[in-house]
């Protein structure tokens, strides 16, 4: 078996385009992936509606996420759980420096 | 839904005799765990043999996995994916600061 060790935080790119999304794990059950955010939020009117449940965690960064209910805001070390079909939307990230998300979807 | 966030970072314990397993998420085929050392290993002879494969990030501190075949070092950020019944166990942490892992159990 391969058994390499990878860093979260490296690898960040200076300028950022497009969100990058890059798949760590992916299973059946289970995907566990690393985003890359710099000032992006999600476009306007759009909302995530997930069939998996989501556990996000921000590593770097601060980012806004929007609910039909209420805003949260989510700095280095903030995690959530947001079960499925809970309609959710990136509201804002700072752009100041990039974001780092660790996002566990699963069922 | 309860849409409570949580810091990984906070409520580190001063003192600890034991390492501490909090589980944040469970399913059938998925368990997110915080795990907290400090200074801690596996007892002499111990090794983990899962069922589950093991993905495992290191928030804070230092570890060493130690595998049949070799010894990884894992610092802040620092991840390793583990396939189920890779016969591992933790030789060390550092003593000079709590080490806090998040390990994602799954199948």
């Amino acid at each position: 078996m391969k058994l390499d060790k990878n860093n979260v935080f490296a690898n960040l790119p200076s300028v950022l385009p497009d969100e990058i999304f890059q798949t760590l794990v992916h299973t059946q059950h289970v995907k566990i992936e690393r985003i890359m955010s710099y000032g992006h939020g999600s476009e306007a009117g759009f909302w995530y509606d997930q069939d998996q449940a989501e556990w996000v965690l921000v590593l770097q960064g601060q980012a806004q996420l929007e609910f039909e209910d209420k805003v949260i805001t989510l700095a280095a070390g903030d995690y959530l759980n947001i079960a499925a079909h809970i309609k959710h939307r990136i509201k804002w990230t700072t752009p100041s420096e990039p974001t780092l998300w660790l996002a566990i979807f699963y069922s």
